[in-house]
């Protein structure tokens, strides 16, 4: 956490907030913040600001923010991603907020493993913790917008053509033709990025994804996790998009 | 797992083993083989082959091996990598290995936290089962050779002239001047990659790498946890290396 998050509910009139539990826990013993230090803050879907530290007690601590503004837009960059095992999914949730997904799509593919879907890190409450986890690393404020599709050929046919996903598109296909070193993107703005389950996509899938303009690519001859993709991958398409 | 990968001494003169536990487990569900499939195969720092399934049963999976040659050269490409917290260290270990590098240099700097350094995840036996985990998932088979140094200063300046790393050398460092998008790679070979502790370097520590030819370099304005940081520099790296 390198900064303090806030939900708008949180905040009094007149700015002020008691941090208990974790937040608080962080910021006694790891930014080790005193009475009269000030970090840096910021609300959820909201401003961006500093937090005055008022007290800071062995049970909670106390601030007072200070919070201006609309805060920054949300991030054009849409993440698909087969629903992978819960525990990943939970942290590659965190990772695509860290790494700037303004949409994450989870949808189920043939590979997907059905259990997956049924599991606690399906339910809205623990995707959002982990989304704020991956925000307060990254100083971000506006909370990635998570959908599921529980059918994949649906999605493709019906969702895709009217979900308004960047028209940069990109799966993310090991024996891809077209490897991320071959990509010009200058002058691009937002990407939408498909990351198939473990075992990857069928090629049917591929097509389909293909059909609504998702330009298969490798980012190496080697398989990778899902996880180390989407890293891998979304850190050559900024650096892609940043090179003029 | 997307071959298999085998222990020298697995193998009996005639390439034949027996697999049980994980492997075994593997094997039967989710790679669903039958006797008379043939699998992808190597020896660990040995050759490259296949594996030929003579019975799959309950308990154990029995498997012919034509291995050739002597395999691949270790990667060139070095990791130094401040000592983070126990299960982190063994993911990083596994990203580490499946994204190529040869060589993993663990070490303490001022942000390490000090029990880190005694955990579990320092020891050998565990280090070696988490680089295998990565190996088998991209099909390598060169295990990264993995050293410890308990001392930072000793490190840069005893070890560091002396150690033989690829001249081409960056420390991740969120507040460095050149973003990875101005740098230029091309005809380079091997890279040696410097990532510190969550909390970051110190000034200090970051001068002693750079006195040693490490470039700072940021791969974006916000800090990404290390972990993040790993697959997304490493990609860029690879990626800056692959255009022409």
């Amino acid at each position: 956490m390198n900064f303090l998050l806030l939900e708008p509910h949180e905040l009094d009139d007149a700015g002020r907030c008691r941090l208990v539990g974790r937040r608080a826990e962080h910021v006694r013993t790891v930014l080790r913040a005193q009475a009269g230090d000030t970090l840096r803050a910021a609300v959820v879907d909201g401003g961006i600001g500093v937090a005055h530290v008022e007290s800071v007690g062995s049970e909670a601590v106390e601030v007072r923010c200070e919070i201006g503004g609309d805060g920054e837009p949300a991030p054009a960059d849409a993440l698909l991603l087969a629903v992978p095992r819960p525990k990943v999914l939970l942290r590659m949730l965190a990772h695509a907020a860290a790494l700037g997904f303004g949409r994450i799509v989870l949808f189920r593919s043939w590979r997907v493993e059905k259990s997956h879907l049924d599991s606690e890190a399906m339910r809205p409450p623990l995707q959002r913790a982990a989304l704020l986890a991956g925000m307060e690393q990254t100083g971000r404020a506006r909370l990635p917008v998570v959908v599921f599709h529980p059918l994949f050929k649906p999605m493709a046919e019906d969702w895709l053509p009217v979900a308004g996903l960047p028209p940069a598109r990109f799966v993310a296909h090991p024996a891809a033709a077209t490897p991320t070193s071959g990509l010009d993107l200058a002058g691009i703005d937002g990407i939408a990025l498909a990351l198939g389950p473990d075992g990857g996509f069928l090629p049917y899938e591929v097509e389909k994804l293909a059909a609504h303009g998702f330009v298969p690519v490798s980012c190496g001859p080697r398989p990778l996790r899902t996880e180390t993709a989407l890293a891998v991958l979304k850190g050559q398409l900024d650096l892609l998009r940043a090179r003029r």
